[in-house]
């Protein structure tokens, strides 16, 4: 690990200040919610995957004793005009959003919701489900990428047309279509680049949905009282961004909803997203109660959102001397039931780490009959540059050469032209290969039969936005800093130490607390790795407010001018020699000490909306072994390398890398939805649905490259994405290496390769 | 009504923010608290108004099934080398705030807290008390405050020594006594004041402790996390100085205290102090539970801080045309077990609505045992101020004078200077005695028998001090207001709306909220009449804040210089005209629209620390009519005029007038603490405490005068105090009208009234 500068906080491993009230169970999750007089809901939900409403008919469940009231999608005020789009914060049109919420007139996917029931108790309410009828007309499911978009498929919205922004825009037709965008990332000439490559291959892949996993369900608690302020309790990515889309959707002012943040059980861009809540305010509203919800696994695997399966495919041109001269590739990513997949992440993410002159990219987002998708760590890019990391490993494979050595060669550089205009500024791309390339890992020989070793990078454009938090310095010398945007992996000691170390005080003197909507200005969601970047820039703004307001008080008290006093980085503040010559000086604590009579007490406030993040990447090493007699495919070994910019918490930085290889390691073998031809997960459980645990990976190795971000006052980037990417190539091409076999559809199952290497039985 | 300038959302009536939530039950207040595993806790009392404590053993009652904890003085952490106060926000020195938690080697008072059990529930906490041994040597107790300053009195602390502060300090020796301290106001020549009087009285008068008589007990729970962060809960006057207190007794670091305040069901002052929260918290880190505590009534009554009971000796000389040459006030207030009476309250306001050329007061803060005494709304100036009006009723009466018009000739005007220095600035006490005079009220002729009229004025000299409080902008125009004072009277809505009015907008577009410690910078105690004022004073500044930002914002949309763009007090901004000569404008809510595309959010802090409060006059006009045959007497009619600076929201300040005005009325007719010889409280429940209910007293009528503070943008002065202090005066005069006889000993009991009138019975 490079430390670039001398911090005294920054990179060290304080314990973490929520860590007691996690690990004694203190800490209050959404399910922990209770009040008074509380009445709980559950959801009715679709049986099929594709389907006209002709009837709801609630009579009956209304009927059974504790139920208190039944709501449908004609519950929801309509938009009010002129309302296209949901705002702030809101990614989705508002009608679709309103129509995931509970389905109007069709349901488009199994699981959809219909109605949902409030009751006295949850069983009742569980009972009241069966008791409403809902009469259907089933209509043929479209399940694949390829086959919605092609001519006769089954459309799912009637009113839906191709938003084609390509040159030659030959999908904006007024017929109604599955695929609701068309996208393209061109530069240079492709045709010329694959003249000039001595191999051309082209291949396609596939990828399924892969749910994020999170041991969290979905939950929400709502109180709408009498006077029309609607509060909500619950566990969520962006209270912020929920509170703007509940108020957008209910057609109530902000300022009359507080979503109180609780804390969050994984979300991994899952938890981004309201399923529950506006649900949950709508009973309450009618009922006059607090009204709570929650969902099953089930529920969660068939209702929420997963990560869109894809289709790629990608043509690559390369010199003999492993020099890459065109990459082309065809996207086609499943946005689920509604518009929106993360086909950019994908298009963004292939080629990436890499100098390629000649590329071009067509992404297209398709609706089909399966769950609206989500956003999942990375979101788009493992299975978008998953296909263009395989094809390089295979065409080093096919030239005989060093799959690090050609990556050093095609390498992204600082000043590169982005394929989107600009360039990179300050990257660590060559530096992780250059990394990997020296690593004892990749130095030394794999020996044993069956075995293979597999090499991939990655590549995440991280986020900023708008961040707001505020500081007070108490008499004691201790800092109360107040935050805005969720904790996920240990920003709230990510962000105090920030503080701390623009202070020189001890990060145990910063205590840093997540409030609620009511408590803060906006502040938008923690994800695309932004918290640690764009909360950080805000501490260190608070913190450079407090120190001049410091210097103010310390020259007050010393009668001096202001530029004679000097706040020094080890949190002394320094004056002019007093009367006897000798040095005046204060610590930050007792200088705290003199705050009640020098004016009162220091608060600040930060309003932070910066862009330049930093773009991040990473390079993993991957040893297998594959046992021939059952197709299992067993780490051996792993090494995670990524420029992380500023290693703020070593510890927390390293876990997310960690965390992300697992996820990646379960998109590479064992995750898959599995549906049946009637569009029916068929493996909706944790028993089902195969994540890898600690018991089947190794202890995964991370290195900690660090090249500082110039636009963050830390050198801060985003580090908990990008890990999540290179997996799934490296995976491939290290049971490649052990099997003799490429397998280009995910996830790599013992059955596939029993299936490739025993063809005949 | 006055209103001094055009305000479109002040002196309006908006339904406040939190009414919805108290009306219908769903306000939480500190008794709803329930959190997992929670323990409950009861405290053991002293039976004895005076005694050693020799020993206190409590094996039995920790060896009771469900007994988790004992704690006793001795739990408490030493004070830290050098602590002899417990700074900021703490009056008290840190010893006599810790031996009033808990008693150390004696007991000064009957309900002195001994020792607290913590149990698996309430019955057993309670049953554990009787298993407590606590072995005493009684001691003899003081229970007059004229006896405890005489010669052989018993002694409460050996090592009280009285602090003089007078020019001859005369009580300044090194022998031990009750008397705390001896404080003076002096200006003129008294001698030569009485001299050129041609009538001089000198009467005596008592007041006792009176309650403030809060509906809802106190209470607190804590929570001591394992990793030493202290959460408590609880209802205040000042969570922010409860924080600072208990981090100072417990010598924890400040940050690592949260206070998280419920609603409050009445303080007036008897909140301003912590009882139970430092015992809960050292259960609570004994068990690694939460502990949650409450009194029952009794214990309100006998174990925390009324007001002091006072006697007070006045001489007063007037010319014939009704001139008061000179007045002489001799005070001494009864400080409870521990020094600190309000005595400086009562020296404050005799004499200050008038302009008396020559005064002396003298003030002795006296401690004996009672109860150790806290403040109580305009702490310690009905008992002081009531002496010197009745004094001037009684010259008034000698002296066949308008009791008005004397006071209108002798008033004290904004030039005059102070006692203590300095002149009043901008007063309303003329106008105040001008309104009365002119009353309908006033000016009606009372008939009937046995009935009487009183007169008297009142005077507050208001708090200012640390506010801290923030302010975010919503895409939608609505604004969240976090303020860190709490709500007792109606801020909430007082604040939004001066903030609502500075930015042009309406009052339900903004919503306030009171945030924990954790959530904003230090804020000062909801007490001194302070909030409206400081409060008001940030909600105007934040206004500003948000209104240079939205000016910056527009100049940015219409690309032109900030100079031209200019914010209407009607909350439309303005900007030069477009190319077609059109104006160009936006209302709040349409540049708010635009915020999320010129920059993000606006967010805007504000610290307050002022001291321009502009003092309080008030004046009341009673009518009474004395039951000859019970003692009963009989309030007819009631008017309070009052100096309100500008009545922010009217409804509030009419309540406030009106709720003073019924606890002065209790102060004079029927509220007193009645301790045997013993010590021991006769009367400790509101069956036998009586305060006027509504059934009680007529409607009151106010009659608001707005003379605007110019220390304030607004024009806010405090309100909720000067209320109390007239009725004691007024009162008595009416009863002296009805009755023929001046009772100089409140409160004037049925009781007294049949002895003055059946002397022989």
């Amino acid at each position: 690990m490079v430390a670039s500068k001398e911090y005294k906080v920054i990179g060290t491993r304080p314990i973490r200040h929520d860590g007691t009230d996690k690990v004694t169970g203190r800490a209050q999750y959404g399910a922990d919610i209770r009040l008074t007089g509380m009445l709980y809901a559950r959801v009715k939900r679709s049986p099929h995957a594709h389907a006209i409403i002709k009837k709801i008919d609630a009579s009956k469940a209304l009927a059974l004793p504790g139920v208190k009231a039944v709501i449908t999608h004609q519950d929801f005020p309509r938009p009010p005009e002129g309302v296209g789009t949901s705002g702030e914060g809101a990614p989705q049109p508002w009608r679709f959003q309103v129509e995931n919420f509970l389905a109007n007139k069709k349901v488009l996917y199994r699981g959809h919701a219909v109605a949902a029931v409030a009751a006295t108790d949850a069983h009742i309410a569980e009972d009241a489900l069966a008791l409403i009828d809902v009469e259907y007309e089933e209509l043929p499911p479209v399940l694949d990428v390829r086959e919605a978009m092609s001519e006769n498929a089954p459309i799912l919205h009637d009113d839906l047309r191709t938003k084609d922004t390509t040159p030659l825009a030959t999908n904006n037709t007024d017929k109604p279509s599955n695929v609701a965008a068309h996208t393209q990332i061109k530069r240079g000439d492709l045709e010329k680049g694959f003249a000039e490559a001595d191999v051309v291959i082209e291949r396609e892949f596939t990828t399924t949905m892969y749910h994020q996993g999170y041991i969290e369900p979905h939950n929400g608690t709502a109180y709408w009282s009498k006077d029309g302020h609607l509060t909500v309790w619950n566990s969520s990515q962006s209270h912020f961004v929920f509170r703007n889309q509940l108020a957008n959707v209910l057609q109530i002012p902000t300022a009359r909803v507080t979503v109180v943040p609780l804390e969050i059980g994984g979300g991994f861009g899952g938890k981004l997203y309201m399923y529950l809540e506006p649900l949950a305010a709508l009973l309450s509203k009618q009922t006059g109660k607090p009204v709570k919800m929650w969902m099953t696994r089930e529920e969660v695997f068939e209702a929420t959102g997963p990560t869109s399966g894809a289709y790629v495919r990608v043509k690559m041109g390369m010199k003999k001397d492993g020099t890459i001269t065109a990459g082309e590739a065809y996207m086609a990513f499943e946005a689920g039931a509604y518009p929106g997949s993360p086909v950019g992440g994908g298009m963004n993410g292939i080629f990436a780490p890499y100098n390629i002159p000649n590329i071009q990219v067509d992404g297209y987002d398709v609706v089909l009959n399966k769950p609206k998708t989500a956003a999942y760590r990375a979101p788009g890019t493992p299975a978008g540059e998953f296909p263009g990391d395989a094809v390089i490993n295979e065409l080093c494979d096919q030239l005989n050469l060093d799959p690090m050595d050609v990556r050093i060669n095609n390498a992204a550089h600082d000043d590169d032209e982005r394929p989107m205009g600009g360039n990179w500024g300050v990257i660590g791309a060559l530096q992780c290969m250059e990394a990997m390339k020296n690593h004892p890992h990749y130095q030394s020989e794999l020996q044993g039969e069956n075995r293979g070793r597999g090499v991939a990078m990655g590549y995440w454009g991280n986020a900023g936005g708008e961040t707001t938090s505020s500081a007070s310095v108490n008499a004691d010398g201790t800092v109360n800093l107040v935050l805005g945007s969720i904790d996920i992996g240990g920003t709230r000691p990510a962000l105090a130490m920030q503080l701390a170390e623009t202070l020189g005080i001890r990060a145990e003197d910063v205590w840093p607390r997540v409030v609620d909507t009511d408590g803060v200005g906006f502040n938008l969601f923690t994800a695309g790795s932004r918290t640690a970047f764009a909360g950080g820039w805000a501490a260190y703004e608070l913190g450079q407010q407090i120190r001049a307001k410091m210097v103010e008080r310390a020259a007050k008290i010393w009668e001096c001018k202001e530029d004679e006093v000097a706040y020094g980085d080890d949190g002394i503040i320094r004056g002019p020699k007093d009367g006897d010559g000798k040095d005046r000086q204060f610590t930050f604590k007792e200088l705290c000490g003199q705050l009640g009579r020098t004016g009162g007490i220091i608060e600040v406030g930060a309003n932070i909306n910066k862009t330049s993040v930093g773009v991040s990447f990473a390079g993993h090493i991957v040893d297998v072994e594959v046992d021939k007699d059952t197709g299992k495919v067993k780490i051996l070994r792993y090494t995670a390398v990524q420029d992380v910019g500023t290693a703020i918490h070593p510890s927390y930085v390293e876990g997310q890398i960690q965390g992300g290889v697992a996820q990646g390691i379960g998109m590479a073998l064992t995750e898959e939805y599995h549906f049946g031809g009637d569009g029916r997960m068929q493996n909706a459980s944790f028993l089902d649905y195969r994540m890898p645990t600690a018991l089947d990976l190794p202890m995964i190795e991370t290195v900690l490259i660090e090249v500082p971000n110039p636009g963050h006052p830390y050198g801060v980037r985003g580090v908990g994405e990008v890990p999540i990417v290179p997996p799934l190539a490296a995976v491939q091409q290290a049971v490649a290496e052990a099997t003799g076999h490429r397998f280009n559809n995910l996830p790599i199952t013992p059955a596939s390769i029993l299936e490739a290497l025993y063809p005949e039985e």
